[in-house]
């Protein structure tokens, strides 16, 4: 079943998700809406090398988003720009269109009026949309309530340069109930990525979640699982983690039956 | 609640998971029933130094196994005792007696019966029971799910001694449907107690799942998890991976709601 | 002490090395002698974004090689060329001028002109020249020596596309005398940059000597590091292990004296 | 060649290294001298079961100090004791007996004793004489000089129980250089016997070196290295780095020669 995508932003992060939706099979991508005029007009395939018309550059500013999603309809879109975007978002809503949003800097009354539109469509939300490290908060989660007495402690390694604690760290602390003070440990050490390991500690065994990033592409492929994941949900709004856990359920595993 | 326990078996595992069971506070251990006729009347609890009576030890031999079950009746056993002891299961069956099994040597025509059990009383069989090991493949298994295209090879550290491939790393190689021959990697170096590691690469992230054994005492800890969580089944056979699988789903998180 | 440096090789490594030559402060690099014409009479330095005149581009076609050196002297080339760059160091060798050789497809004939060189002047040389993977050969064998007891593996993880072994971890082995079937452990996952571990067990613990690559960068310091290494040389060839295995001896510690 | 072995000490410790000692094949343990007189006059062999009669067992307080050793003499003693040991030190030094001395506990002043025993006999002292750690120490130091522009960090992990931060890490720290606030991070989970790990970090490439702890027999392959390498040594104190430090430059590879 083809899935129609349309993006929000086209910036160092949405470029890169444009270009692994391109790739998906089952995804096609009609346009995309960013906020300057820069290649307005043109095709997001052209950029990456690709020889068909797909993925028309859109500059917010220049189209009527009160009818822009009636008279060009997706699935899902995508969204990867700023916390300004959301101001549209009610007219996705009215259409129906699906929501995945990936905007990390979302406050408090920005994610109240996701949970509004909620009402009226499927919305997902997730500031980290890679698959991996979903699954690393999913599966921590769901290992505590396994082993509740397992002592836990975090380790995140990063570039020399990245000042603060990792905020995906600190909310794999807070999913865990862990003191951020004493059980995030920080390793700052040259040009590491992005490593990210959650150790639980039990008498007699150890147990290890760890996720290193090797580039950003990281988040195209979560954006289209995500897509993937909200296109048969009528509305309210979904956690990355719900579409990894709520997989987990699907088909129990009967391995003696 | 309390949850009653009997226990086959008292071997150098079995006296392992007897004492964790002693020390869990939910769980009483009632009786011991063991091949040989050592320590006989007396109490599992003096042998670790516990001052109350608790853990009888019978001889296997000795005792009526038609009566037995009926006069001394347990919510769960744990079998940590070996092939032979499946013969007199089927009173514990009559009795509604749940049944956790933990023998490892188990041919097809054992587990054949352990399912006939499994239509008069709840049984759950697991070769290997502690909780890692078993969330190790659970959560592989899932994300296999998630990131069917991901690339997997699964690396087994063990003491130069252990000269076959780890059977938990080929248990995992066939639950993921990888070349036993080539995407199992066994490392064999001075003590090594037991690693097991799941890795899943994309083009963008790498996921580990690490495993790592301390001791023994691990399998009393997985043995006492899946009494608790056998307690409440009815009838049916089930695996550790469902154990914690079924855990997954139970409250499936509302991050956002 | 300033270092002047001549290079050979323009290519994709060349390029990144030429950086970390001009951004280094003790070296100056003088010229850099590709075999296309391509930038011919430009500055490196301005490729860069660098504001001076620094390592001016020649074409090997276009310069009479028995006198440029003499007319361009410098105290050490850094050969990131091909294989075909060998017949013109005869010329660098009359000129004293010290040689860092870092091509990877030598064959023992060309080593053979290599040791020529050294009885004129003196030459280093290494197919891996990082910091990294030389000195994890290096502490290995040292390693090797003080625990020859110690069961030793090596694990390699590369991007799925990498088909053949790791020519690193083959060498590494060699240099430990370990079965390159058995004790070579090759992982095929996602897009794993490079990772090579040497593990040396013992019956009571377990050493890791681990080297994980983040990108090419990292030839350019290792080169850098050479020339520095083999400026106070006279003659001989050496290898990268060298430059740092006499560096341990440098100062023994005495760390109670 | 035999090198013959007295021990100071039989506790926990002392006695694991001795059997150690008696399993070597180079070695042979003439005596061990213990504060207490259990087992005084027996044989240690027999308590590992082994047939012959190897290490005698005196007490301290029932034997002359002053004409034992000249009595009893042997290449080097072990000492797995107590500070109080110290003051008998005297006596071995007068008749050449080397020292290797393992007390984690020494403060200043008994060091200054132990250098003073350095002018007349060879002294090896180390508070952790696992071969391991000493590697991992002096190979971090090296590494330190050949890059000495890489970040550092180290992390340790040990069993929750375990208060204050690893004493070894420290020591790594101070040879290192590094903020023992910041730069070394404490995992504290579960039943982790003991692993340290030193993390180099280059903008484009990551060296780990990794100690994992199984049990503490450790000490006594490290105690017999010692002996076996201050054999030849005349006077002066030494370290156990050194012990591996010097084993570095013995004989430089010459890869390509």
């Amino acid at each position: 079943m083809e899935i129609t995508i349309g993006m929000f932003g086209f910036g160092k992060t949405g470029a890169i998700v444009a270009k692994e939706v391109l790739k998906d099979e089952q995804c096609v991508l009609k346009w995309i809406i960013r906020k300057t005029d820069t290649k307005e007009g043109e095709y997001a395939s052209h950029l990456f090398g690709f020889e068909h018309d797909e993925g028309r550059i859109y500059s917010s500013d220049k189209i009527d988003h009160k009818t822009f999603y009636k008279e060009n309809p997706v699935d899902v879109i995508i969204d990867f720009s700023s916390v300004n975007a959301l101001q549209n978002h009610k007219y996705l809503a009215e259409e129906g269109i699906k929501i995945v949003s990936a905007i990390s800097k979302y406050e408090p009354e920005h994610l109240e009026k996701l949970k509004k539109l909620g009402e009226k469509t499927a919305v997902l939300y997730s500031p980290n949309i890679t698959l991996g490290i979903n699954f690393l908060i999913e599966a921590s989660k769901v290992l505590k309530k396994i082993i509740p007495n397992a002592d836990i402690e975090i380790v995140e390694e990063h570039f020399r340069g990245k000042k603060e604690t990792s905020g995906t760290a600190i909310r794999i602390a807070e999913y865990l109930e862990l003191d951020k003070e004493k059980q995030v440990n920080s390793i700052r050490v040259g040009g590491i990525v992005g490593k990210h390991e959650v150790i639980f500690g039990l008498p007699n065994q150890t147990i290890r979640i760890v996720h290193e990033s090797i580039s950003r592409d990281a988040f195209g492929q979560g954006a289209i699982y995500a897509a993937k994941w909200i296109i048969d949900k009528n509305r309210g709004i979904f956690s990355m983690e719900e579409a990894l856990a709520l997989n987990f359920a699907k088909k129990p595993e009967k391995s003696l039956k």
